[in-house]
């Protein structure tokens, strides 16, 4: 069930069987020579979208700009500051909770966003705590690639060349999703060097052509549809188990 | 040219032609019984890819979530408060300005955002002044229904009962981009009523099912698809002359 | 009735007849070679003070500076960032919130201060959504030159080169208000040019003196004596139906 | 010279002889049950008005809300937090500074508002030092009450009952400048007591009619005259003292 | 009683017979060639340390940066903006008071922290008043040298040049307490210049090596020994009359 | 070399010969039954001080408190909300890179920080792209307990028992550097239970004495010495190879 696509009188409805709700959050920011500019907000709304289709899973919108500070030397980056990051996901939260959501869960798809997304949830935390009073409502950050079976499924697919930024399996799932969209490039070096995460000048100057360890090139749609389907499963295990999960009095 | 289906290369490339990016930009809110929550930033993203499709034009990723704390007593209701808003908008253009962009054309789809975004430029613009250099940009917003001959068509084919929320010409818009979500009830009254807006109970006390001022059930994909190519058409003609705009020195 | 020259007791005495203030706010910013700096927050003091003598409105003090980043470039200036002026806004009505007042009414004197004081009014609101409580009070804005009867006796006065700064309406206000400070100039062109509003470097660029489509040499202190009589009806008006406005439940 | 009723032009040619601007800073706060809500910012601007009429001292509008927060369980009280307090102060200063005030005197008539007063200016210079540049004005505080004489005249006019707050010294001084705005009565303890200051709800508890150590029923119009006229020469002197100082290159 | 040392059990214990903890806090900062960096939020530690040896006292760590914006000319100064450290401020009152502390008693040891440590703790108190509930501690702020006997017992050891930054008595405290970080240096002047304090830069310009006024080779190990006696007697004192302080219901 | 023991001129003679600090940076929290609330600043304090014993490294002053909010349940606990915590690193990373270190490493005592810590160098690097130019200076986050050979030392120390939170080997160092303050007591259950950390009143109620997963009673000095000296020769080597770290042009 996507929820931009319900009415609210839907979300009244579902809120009766289930307090879960799923966002996919990821950032639009540059991923190599070939790698789509909305990759990491478009993994985990492919996933997402998919396992709403065989269970009875809420999607919110997708939150798709992301920490992404590092890639704005490359055009088509769009990134917010931790601050504005943080700020934004306390509102999504708020909203989301005001009317009866007590288990909010982010299906994320950009490593650089896990530092601010956890200290957001801190910063919600903190703020009821301040206030004298309880939350209300629980959250939780996994990645999608982190999902039962799906890296061990990547690492079968890619055993070398995966590294970690415009990786083969973050673009595999884009290829899947959107085979008119697949690009094609001369790596070089094949395999992308890695190293440290700085400002964005450095990172310019360090990643020459926006890849991190990665052959890219390795990526297949059929490969992605792979991960899609490893994803999908383990993520509507997960969910239930969130939905499923006590709070303690 | 969609940007999130895109290459950083791309966008290099594409920066040689224009400076000019649109951005569709909404809301993620109640739109009555009938409406989906995501109408305010689905039109102007349908409209917005649209347009592509017939003129090179960078549409950016959709910004789905906007001030709408007035909907937030109706479950699944999503909102920025101003100064959220204001920040994430802001690094939006920051991040966009940073490679080159000259003009970021805004299409709006919700009434309620109006004030923030406009008040954001402001803020960019006097954090530049303040700190004594140029912007580098210019920032325009324009609600879809002002697009030359959109207002005048929808007057015609809605005579009575177009009201402010959850308009008959907005959700034909999302019936013509998404026929499987489209929704039925009756309604009652039939037009609904109208008045003042002001905080979230307030607003669920006067309207009781989320509409203001409007009947939905004229709506008709195939007037949305008129809405459309009227829009698609003002859209394309509006941008090139912000992007042809002169800059004083 | 004036605030700052009242003491607590008799605004405690106040309370108990009414529950509506109503704050004259502006903007301190050049208007064009003969407006006086003052002229945004003159204007609505002056219509807010002629009206308390003979009504029983009361008038808090008047909050002289607002959102005038694009007249930076101009001397004698002074400008509040949006983010700033929301903030301050906001603790505004917090504190005439606090003990009482249910309606809280801005008297606005310049246009650029809309979308910041609409968008801080939201951000009131949202503050209350978020904390599960009601605000407990609401918020208006009118400028002063949409009270009923102004703006089409303005059109009177003023058929051509009314324009939209440094206009011959609001200097012949503050001509009839303070006789002795009267500027004259030889304006060159007589209509100053229009054009879209940007950063405060632009904006001077684009509008040499100051002024944009307007000739204020028109104004004369009776004519705007003649506004200040139709805007005290208005505003005792338009504050008596605000204050009986019932709150729904 | 007042600014608000001088054009920008005749600021341009003021910037030519001089790089000082006075801006009269207070509070609107209660002040006991015969003194003005205004009290604090009336006196400043007093004071400040009638000095320019001898001397070539640019004045700028009057802030007039300041740091009152231990006032708000009193009607009429309107207080800024800090916080906002402190960022309304940065952009007043911020815009004089663009186009050349190089002396900021801000001549203060509340004893609460000194620390953020204090705190803004810090804020101020370290925003220019962590940006790396001068900052380009520098800011002073200065309470009337302690402009060369003003204290020692309170002194022998109040040696008993002058107290720190609803002071007869201020209120003398309004009583001189607002004769038709003359309040009485009965005060019981004629002498107010003392004590720490704390949250609003503990200062109304610990002070029922709003006064600290105060009787100000010695207040005369007169003996506020005497004061306004020391304090006039007090500001002029030192006024041209700030401007004649060098800044170390 | 060290509340870094102690266990949260202990703390809950101390609890039941005190409800005031006491706060060291002071800059990081340049103190003229001779004197620490660490002078500032040393001697408060020093001093408290001493004081909870033969008192029931809790002292809390040490906040050790504060506001030092005009030192940063000086390699080794670390400062907080005014904004930030209110910030922290903030934080460290909101958690002692979420588990009962009502009496938060900082011992200063930097004179350029008063004015922000004031306008934090009215940032609090406006926080809960605007939130329309009790705040629930008081807060207060000494410096060292203020405590009873300390400043008169200074100005017998140092009856010139004792100055007011990088002082004899500040840097004689550390002496005492950090013999072996006892440095030596020909000053020149041997008594400081005085002055304004602005900016980074102007500080650096004016005063050359960091001193204010001061003479630094006065100071001994033993003057030292002698202050922390008199203030550990003074704070003793005042921390028992501060905890004993009825609040007004 | 202490930073704070030492004087702005050695501070300046120091970056002729290194531009690298250390920041030994950590929480004020419970830490069960038996450990220090100072446990997690205590910690990185001790390595760091003694590291700097037998090597050239500047220690700066100690980050005593940070992101705790889970832990506000229990007394003595002191929590900066992540917007506090990102600001004040911020401005201690934004004072250092002034007067020219290029290189600031943290060395982390607490898990719970590691968020907000990275999302902090994040808004620092962001900042910076933003306004067009240069950081200057490069951050580093390490925990102590990662330092190579701590960990692999903690698991033959304590191969049961060690858990996440008040754990056997950081109480043991604490217990090395402070053995007057050696607490103990009976542990029920012996190793206390894990599961997720979410806000105060939900971490309390899983964790009644506040451990996670840990039996602390294994804790001896003897144990904390070797910890200590493993991770005093990790560091060292760290620190060298971080200041070695070139920046690419």
């Amino acid at each position: 069930m996507l929820l931009h696509l319900s009415t609210w009188i839907e979300i009244e409805d579902y809120l009766k069987r289930s307090k879960t709700v799923v966002v996919p959050i990821g950032s639009n920011e540059q991923h190599g020579p070939t790698g789509l500019l909305g990759t990491d907000w478009l993994c985990p709304e492919i996933i997402a979208h998919e396992a709403q289709k065989s269970a009875d899973i809420l999607v919110a919108p997708t939150f798709n700009i992301g920490m992404a500070q590092h890639h704005l030397g490359f055009p088509g980056t769009i990134a917010l500051r931790p601050s504005t990051f943080m700020a934004a996901i306390g509102d999504w939260c708020r909203s989301l909770g005001l009317y009866g959501f007590e288990k909010i869960y982010f299906l994320n798809g950009h490593g650089g966003n896990v530092a601010t997304i956890e200290a957001a949830f801190s910063e919600l935390y903190a703020e009821a705590t301040y206030a004298g009073r309880r939350r209300g409502f629980a959250c939780k950050l996994k990645n999608w690639w982190e999902l039962k079976g799906v890296l061990s499924l990547a690492n079968r697919q890619f055993p070398t060349g995966h590294g970690s930024h415009a990786t083969p399996s973050e673009i595999a799932v884009t290829q899947w999703a959107y085979p008119d969209a697949i690009k094609s490039a001369n790596y070089a070096p094949q395999i992308a060097p890695t190293g440290p995460i700085r400002e964005a000048l450095d990172f310019r100057a360090r990643y020459a052509d926006g890849r991190m360890g990665s052959d890219p090139g390795q990526a297949t749609p059929e490969k992605g549809g792979e991960l899609v389907a490893a994803a999908v499963a383990g993520l509507i295990e997960e969910v239930a188990a969130f939905g499923a999960e006590e709070t303690p009095a």
